[in-house]
């Protein structure tokens, strides 16, 4: 099975951010590749993975990085796929706004699908919401998902309640 | 023909900044509806549209918002859908960071796909390429939307070295 | 004794931090209800909550919520109850700027009364406060916690004094 | 009829801003009083108003200052009555954040209640609320502002779809 | 001898922070007191300093707050002498800002002298400085404590060259 | 009379912001002189100006400067007198934050009187408040100054009163 | 004369604030060339620019760019030759905080020489120093430039004096 | 040989940011010297060594500094030579951005080329560039340090495939 979904960070550095991304993909039962693709040290790889990206067959990419992240953006600018950018708050990063103002701020023509810092499982999620526009039973299972979050809420509900905390006073 | 994206909007007064994603999208020939759903004004109202959203066919939604801009967060936490945030700045936003931060910053399980302040061109062009990644004669538009671009830019580079820019210094 | 004033969170993972506001509002002898409804993975139980707050007694809502949170304004949108709103610094929030500003830039229309990062204390004195606007044990109360704050302070500069701090250098 | 709420505010170059909190009051149909409090320039008379003001039968005050604003914090520290706190953007403020961070971040102990820059009228909507937790007239009238709000909104979707924007493109 | 500077702080927990500007001021010989004045737990015994400093012999005085930190700014709208304001980082602040905004952005007519996040030290420095404008020996030890500094780096220097640092790449 | 206090400034361009400095010293009657230092274009003319001052007879400087605002923090690490720094909102500033925090974060040891964006009343109210320190006419001046702004104030009060803003909806 | 120094921008719109840089350059007498390369528009041909730019005989590139401006970071990671960054304040920037950092915060193993918001006359003096560092002629140009600089503003310390500002009070 | 490139730093505390810009020089073979220069405790030292800077044979130099970071930009206003700065987080900085803004927003006519916070290693391959302008075995080995940065990363990218990540789902 072909990936759909490429996962692809500036820095081997990230994969611990970026994880999440991957475990929701295998989740879903989404194929997805994931590997380092550097835009400033590895320019011309960028360039080749991006140029390459959808005659491979995938469909949604998903890119991190920290600091003055041009990753996202950059493959974007190549790719006609959707790119999903995840901002990543890297050491001697300024709180996480650079990430976050380099990837988000793209100019007119080139969008990037920018999720909040750090949130690779949300940019996961994402990529599986765009595979579901046209795959019904990933849609299901994201309507499925949803409904298992609610559930968990739910249930910490219940403890609360059990263990005593509401009403607790005005008994 | 149904329409495939949902533009929505928390106030008319948004209709100015998000009019361009649906000029992209008459461009690329994608059907689309445009409403107002205020979050805050007409809660159910909202509810309402997310919760149909998907079974009356849209695959995309296209939410713009200002200030503490809700909109795209709370229709993300109910539709299955993927979810295009625009923030919009607002009078009375503190330089657009509500918005985007209310937009952006969206806690795990529930992603929106947050393109920059006011760029609603840009969420009308993310919306093309999500409805592209099932629909080759879109994405061959996205493609071929690059290139025009491409040489849009090409034509300004010859106007400015036929208008005597370059090496007028040196000759 | 029918709860007065509803605490909610958006996870129990804030629970920590919105513990000070169940406190307060024993100290005040009022009483309360403590849950976790969350604006993004229970929307549905949340606009139940905010639909039935008043019917069931509530007075005042005190709602916490990190990153976007979207908590207290969803509810403030469909309660005509006050809605107090504690921003919780998540983790992965940028500084806290994204649980602020998404709480208390509501547009007009439909007010949050947002307190500071993490201060669920103070959320709960300003429940009482409400509370008192009616009543006016709880009112004299206050009265006497004020005072009680300024007898501590005064304790400490007592302290300070009789540990030297005070005039020691110039004897 | 005596005032129950008392709008101040540090100079009278805040009218303007501020003027929409009476407005709402009227419209609730709350007796209020309006004044220039400056906690800077006259500091015991902003003493002697926040001592005086719940003897006086006032109920909530609502305090608008810009830049570092002292005031809302100020009389709360006095008065045991809730204070509504709006940041007002002067001239020579940075932005709107001096007298937002300079209202909100209250210490523990004295809550201000915080709304949105210029706010004013959610200032008057929130004292209504306050008022209405013990006025069920003033809580009805709070009710059908939000359902006239909603209903404001749906015209406008109406107007939006029978000046043709709906649908516009795919018929 | 009478206290020439006096030292405030809005809680005791600011004492660590605001140490330095004592210890500074025993070094230059110059009397003063150190003491607990909250400006919000302790409204009424601010308004008193502030109202006899003067009076009482004080030529300058260093008030140091976190937070919406109001101390120094309410101190210096009562009192004709220069306040110096040390912003504090307290825990909950975001970051140091709102300290800083709440005593640097005073409205016109009444300046605070604002130093540095945490930098009593500087407090002190300048409150010398200032009494120094009047009395020669204090000045003169300000010129030598400016040269002792001086010195103090040139050894740093000559540790960093005899520590083989300087040229030891290109012998 | 020799100048006590001088004004100094980056740029002439920063002649508007800074003239409110001189405005307050002559209303106070205290001599000074004006004048454009450069710390970035006439570094040595900054340095021979910082090491002269004092022995000039001057005995407070006020130095503004925007951006990238070294002046007064220059001259404060050569001149043993007290410095009042005054940030300039200038072109190109990034909302005069650059000004603000290049003039507040100075280090230990060296401190700069920061007051707020734009604030060169506030500069010369402060000098004129160090000056009174040892000059008692000066002294009495500012708190007649101070009382002349309450009067003011009140004042407004009153017109605001008269022209039945107070009451009007209640009666 | 082959140019020396590439200056580039993302969109003819920067030309205006771009221009300085190549004014300073022709000031200097230095050969340079000057056109548009859009990083996210003309991926391929930004890529071709950087690759070739050193063996077409440039020295240094000055490229300026707004928004998630990636074009100085994308031709810094390419090319060996010096990259100056131009942050551009465009419309929809967030008050150029996007276009700063997305220049400034460079990974380690690409730098790019970043000059203040709009600064494109620096830029180009930059360039003119770094050509300095090898050509005599310049660096000393460079030096007349900073007398020239130093003159001018004791042209207007002149014109201060003469038109009667220094001393004009207490004469 | 002479020292081409200087590296000083504010203070003896910034040592450990610094050194990786020597690291670097030493790994180019490019002799350098480093010592420490205050702008605020040695000003006149500072004025000094940028006076002789350029007769003593330096080409460039790199100045790190932190909070109110002067050191660059004084440097900058007085040598004709390149001045690289590195904005240093230190202690009690607002988060770097004060470091940040205060070496990057110079004023038109005096450049200070900056780099990311904390970012030494990136001036020290930023000083290389600039030799390398006119010195071809170190362009030479800037072009072979990009190589090797490309071939680590591709390193990396192999490591990642055989430790079995990529396709790890889908076989």
């Amino acid at each position: 099975m072909n990936p759909q979904v490429g996962i692809i960070m500036g820095s081997d550095s990230d994969l611990t951010v970026m994880q999440p991304a991957a475990d929701i993909l295998k989740h879903f039962g989404i194929a997805f590749e994931l590997t380092v693709v550097s835009a400033h040290r590895t320019p011309l790889r960028m360039v080749e993975y991006a140029t390459k990206a959808k005659d491979r067959g995938l469909k949604v990419i998903i890119a991190g990085a920290g600091g003055a992240a041009h990753l996202p953006g950059m493959v974007a600018s190549i790719t006609p796929l959707p790119v999903i950018g995840v901002p990543v708050k890297s050491s001697n990063s300024i709180d996480g706004w650079d990430s976050v103002l380099s990837i988000l701020q793209m100019p007119n023509g080139v969008p990037v699908a920018t999720v909040a810092l750090n949130a690779a499982k949300n940019a996961g999620l994402l990529a599986a919401q765009i595979i579901g526009t046209a795959d019904e039973a990933i849609s299901k299972k994201m309507t499925a998902y949803k409904a298992e979050m609610d559930k968990e809420v739910l249930g910490k509900v219940e403890k609360l309640k059990s263990s005593g905390w509401e009403n607790q006073f005005d008994q």
